[in-house]
């Protein structure tokens, strides 16, 4: 596409239908940890991470760096780290929350036909630095809009998405021998879900349910 | 919505259509700069925001606490710390550099009818602190995963988003005088754009152009 005002062209409308739906997979999108272990269809995975690397960056830094997880030595070690870092949460709770905390599913690590590491460069020499001088942040948070870009164009095709944090980034980095600049943001499962659910697992178990909107929002 | 095994249901089944609009969504939603100055539509700000408030969060405990500042002065410390830092960002950079960074519009912050501080807490009660143990930016990466939700249910009614990063964030946390345990993660201008565009601003303006998802993508 051409550079210069040349490039302003008419707008697309999003119909009221596309509205609807659009409102429907927010509410559908759902971390998945229980998966179909059947592969995604060809060129699926390809696809799905070419929406996802349309989304926002700092500067245009796209500073997202995506790794397919192949092999089965690295996922084990993976998993591993899951195994041990969630025997350790599980310590931190008491009573009846230790018990609820140790029934609870969450990854799906062994199932899930396709796991992606998601890092972040936190020096990227693309974007000339622009706009991340005061918030450094802001290059981690790009690779976020990139996840949840991933995450929902996923779900609009059938396709589940888990966030794995239950794990020890310097682990993941090691198993992975990735640069050191790299740093850790997401461990995604991705396949097709086992179930369907339109609440939230943890909702479901009753471990924590939404609060209102209005205990968020603030005037200033 | 009842809880337990019964939540289970049949899925939405998202058709092409909708599909090939998601795409035209991602590819056209913009970090807008340039704003009109006429409000949004009764009731938009709030539905945007429901919207918003189904993004995926840690342990769903929901950390994102949203700010609507309306206060002129309050605009006006945040507008003052943007420029002060624009000007101190524009001393890194040399020649032909520098002058491009003094033509970039990189803030619509005197245009824009709406403005949202959007900050994380570093500690909610609500998740019991599920996921965050190993990974306690997974706090701030769920409110990145709300402003990126309304982002796109924004731009899907034409509403534009500018992300504001060039700020020190003690200087906005102070003049909005916000809890002391909330971290700011992004300042937002939002309001309809004055020029439709479905290039990024930073690579018309031939700052930084995209580069391809294969350097971005690894195998292990």
């Amino acid at each position: 596409m051409a550079g210069g005002a040349d490039s302003e062209v008419a707008k697309p409308e999003f119909s009221r239908q596309f509205q609807e739906d659009f409102e429907t997979l927010l509410k559908w999108r759902r971390d998945v940890r229980r998966f179909r272990t059947d592969p995604l269809p060809t060129g699926s995975l390809e696809h799905l991470l070419h929406l996802a690397d349309l989304a926002p960056s700092v500067g245009n830094s796209q500073p997202w760096r995506i790794v397919i997880v192949e092999d089965p030595d690295s996922r084990a070690q993976v998993t591993a780290s899951f195994e041990a870092e969630n025997e350790q949460a599980a310590k931190h709770y008491e009573n009846d929350k230790a018990q609820m905390y140790r029934q609870l599913k969450l990854a799906g690590l062994k199932e899930a036909p396709v796991h992606l590491a998601i890092f972040s460069d936190d020096d990227p020499e693309q974007g000339h630095g622009l706009g991340r001088a005061t918030m450094h942040e802001t290059l981690a948070y790009s690779t976020v809009s990139m996840i949840h870009t991933f995450w929902l164009a996923a779900r609009a095709e059938g396709i589940g998405v888990g966030w794995v944090s239950i794990l020890d980034p310097e682990k993941v980095t090691d198993a992975l021998q990735v640069d050191a600049s790299w740093r850790l943001v997401a461990y995604l499962c991705v396949g097709f879900p086992e179930e369907e659910h339109m609440d939230p697992e943890l909702e479901r178990t009753r471990w924590q349910a939404r609060s209102p909107l209005e205990t968020r929002l603030f005037r200033r």
